[in-house]
């Protein structure tokens, strides 16, 4: 049997992610209206789910339950749309659009959107902690600490710090690096860890589970580069939030850093070395290998 | 052997919450310095620690472990400091003074001051999740589940956002008690759920863990409707926070509701059916009754 095409595959995970949040967020109709009107409005609606993906594709390494890649998916996603709202805000980066839509705060109001964002984090780690994902508890704590740590101080919410403290900076590269595999590369790294502990028909070595993290590391890191190149090549109406804005804001990029050629050259080897990681994996990490190409390949 | 008075107990408690946090939040010397250093601002240094007092009290009632007990008052800890540096910032409160200190977002600045609560907001999962509090793992995780529920859109952060919508309304008693209920009772009574689930000498049944509920309950609702009261009658300076807020603001409170005498009177009430609560325990709940009689006699 011929698995379904790599298209096929990802509409069906996006739209998995979709209705598992639906169904998982509190209903708008339930008190605070509002708040959980925003929450959902924040999470629905649409995004690439690069990090459902992720857990979904590295699940399927370890043979995993997709009821339970549903929930994990749904707590990295919410830990996502959190950091979204959080950063959109006036007092971080401003931004009136994402996802070609109003910007949480401007749709609602600035302290709503502080309290969704706040609400959607915690909902990450209710739903880690209320379903069962794996057989073994002490594992599924193990979970809970992986994504804690990605979205904590010494994670995103560092990385996003580091971000503020750049703004009119020149960074070296190394530095910029560090930035980004804090900002968005901790959160990818935590989706991958998530998904490949989801109990299932493969229970993964400490050696499978490091490959793995690597492949996520390298994944993370192109998908940076790839952001900042289409920040720079794409038209706001096609992009759905506000093109050029780092540039704006005199934030350094990779383009900014490298000209685009070389940023491009750079999405391509990075490419290249996440699917080196998997060379131990074989057939079971088609999904892994088919993401990273997806993630280079979007636009260019 | 008779045990400590109360007051020496309690002060025991705070210099070990403040010690405890201390120890384990980042170190103001670890990247993002200024992040982290935020983070260190609002949670340490003061405050009545009465989440943490309720965690060591609570966890007498089960002959828990003090280091283990350190781990979950911490962590209810960074729950709280983080809800009042969002709640001190502009878009909600826009409050000065905490402490007797400036706030976060005046200390440091807005941007700062949103991730420091949300870094906190992670700790508090971080902390839970890293350390072993239980030596049974499936009840590890429900302690992860009953923190997340309390801070989230159904607990505390719902509790804010039906504050933010009641400025200028005239709310009924029931609806006050609704919203006090969510903002601060969830915490508390995960604060007195979370100590009594730390491992010790005596696993308690589910009828008992009820009981310690259920005076948490009233505890949670004496302690506000006293903060209503303090916060009417106290000048700032004694006070450490900005005093008459509520009412310059317009917001409902149980004194403007019901009156001082009132007021008053129904924190006794409170007081009584909280200790009652607590009858089946006999001298173990000891420290649960006298934080019932500290929460009503703080100041009158």
């Amino acid at each position: 049997m011929s698995p379904e095409p790599f298209s096929t595959w990802m509409a069906g995970i996006q739209v998995r992610a979709e209705a598992a949040l639906g169904r998982l967020l509190p209903a708008a109709s339930i008190a605070p209206a509002r708040l959980h009107d925003a929450m959902r409005y924040a999470a629905l609606g649409g995004g690439k789910r690069v990090r459902p993906l992720l857990v979904f594709a590295a699940g399927e390494v370890a043979g995993a339950d997709v009821d339970r890649l549903d929930i994990a998916a749904s707590a990295v996603e919410c830990i996502h749309a959190f950091s979204l709202v959080h950063d959109d805000m006036p007092c971080m980066d401003d931004d009136v659009l994402r996802r070609g839509r109003p910007t949480v705060h401007v749709e609602y109001d600035e302290a709503i959107a502080l309290l969704a964002g706040d609400s959607l984090q915690t909902m990450a780690f209710q739903l880690l902690s209320e379903h069962r994902l794996t057989d073994d508890a002490r594992a599924q704590l193990e979970m809970v600490r992986i994504l804690a740590k990605a979205s904590g101080s010494r994670g995103m919410a560092g990385g996003q710090a580091i971000d503020l403290d750049a703004v009119g900076k020149t960074l070296t590269l190394a530095e910029l690096e560090f930035m980004h595999i804090h900002k968005t590369g901790a959160v990818i790294r935590a989706a991958v860890g998530l998904g490949a502990r989801c109990s299932g028909s493969n229970v993964l070595s400490d050696v499978e589970l490091a490959q793995l993290d690597q492949y996520a590391r390298y994944a993370g890191l192109a998908f940076q580069v790839v952001d900042d190149v289409l920040d720079c090549i794409t038209p706001t109406a096609t992009l759905g939030k506000t093109a050029g804005k780092d540039a704006a804001n005199n934030k350094p990029t990779y383009v900014s850093l490298l000209g685009l050629a070389q940023a491009k050259q750079m999405a391509k080897q990075l490419r290249q070395q996440a699917v080196d990681s998997l060379s131990g994996f074989g057939e079971r990490a088609r999904r892994l290998t088919e993401l990273a190409d997806f993630i280079v390949q979007r636009e260019f």
